[in-house]
């Protein structure tokens, strides 16, 4: 195969894999898959999460699901929705921009935006493939710290 | 060609292509397209909404486009914004998992998300492309059932 | 290479810039780079927005994000999130449907959806790569000229 091609099709696929990685966020936060969803992240990968903490590896990453703050999200009616990532490849270093939405159910038939923030994610490739080594998340409600996460570097 | 490298091309366009295909379904509903909407279906495709019931055929699910709910929801303003889908590629059928947002226009110059739902997709490689052979969604209101929706197989 | 091989990765490639370059819109707009954003257009590019106005040249497009209306809703606390885009693409032109959402912070701890619409984005590769040449956003809250934009043309 042309070196070019090869090039070519690794680029593609690594823009394609760091996207499903991270659009499989929400679902596997909203179904609870504390185990798999802490995966997504290198074994001593960082969330940080404003207003709630930073976890660090991947036990305390799959704690924040298992904790009662999650647990109760979802049994309230919860969506997790990611929008779409803009991604900036660094040969086996990417990172990630984008918008996160927490959807809760108010109990009264509808729902509510809860939590609306910023995201940026960095990622690693890895034996297993592109995983997150840091996701920071910080609320837009008018910080400055939040909308840097947005900014390119 | 390569065998290799025909097979790269071929998972990453039909990734693109279950994308695309899902991407288009919020513009068809919001401009009120059923006939074309209802081709994003194999002839006999499946289309499962909670609370609101089961369409099995292009017929049936154009009828949902045509029907009088989802004529007073664009009469009043609607949007069907679906978040990005993380797929899972098995020859010639796929899943793809992902939320769903129904805003409606509250008339006081806002909107209110009117419907949260988990969307799981099971397409298939048809001679005219990929399409939706069954759509489940269902309100993430607390039921377990929605949640499931999300979780892998 | 076999020309079939270059044409299928160009046109996966074209798709992956389109989809990136509007993905970077949200984040270029809540982190206040009225530069950058404005080079996501061509030089004489286009942006009309229902009820604001309409922006020709790239200067016209950053004063929208340095104006007072843009930065008192960052100010206040706001994303700009929109969701995937169904790309139609043409040679050298494209078309991207999709929709947006404005959240502004209530200031009481949660969200509300302010801006809730449709986008019709045209698109022309350029030498620096692809780039808008044409968005026209429309509030989704009733009027049929905002549902037209996403229809099919």
């Amino acid at each position: 195969m042309p070196p070019k091609v090869e090039a070519r099709l690794q680029a593609l696929e690594d823009r394609e894999a760091i996207r499903d990685l991270i659009a499989s966020y929400g679902p596997l936060a909203d179904s609870g898959a504390s185990d798999a969803l802490s995966q997504l992240w290198v074994e001593d990968g960082r969330y940080a999460v404003s207003g709630i903490g930073e976890a660090k590896g991947r036990a305390a990453i799959a704690a924040l699901i298992d904790g009662p703050t999650h647990r109760t999200l979802m049994a309230d009616g919860c969506a997790h929705m990611l929008g779409p990532v803009t991604i900036t490849l660094n040969g086996d270093s990417a990172t990630a921009r984008g918008h996160s939405v927490v959807f809760r159910a108010t109990g009264q038939g509808g729902f509510e935006a809860h939590r609306v923030s910023a995201n940026r994610w960095q990622l690693a490739r890895t034996a297993d493939g592109w995983r997150v080594t840091a996701r920071e998340n910080a609320l837009l409600d008018g910080a400055e710290a939040a909308r840097a996460l947005l900014a390119t570097a």
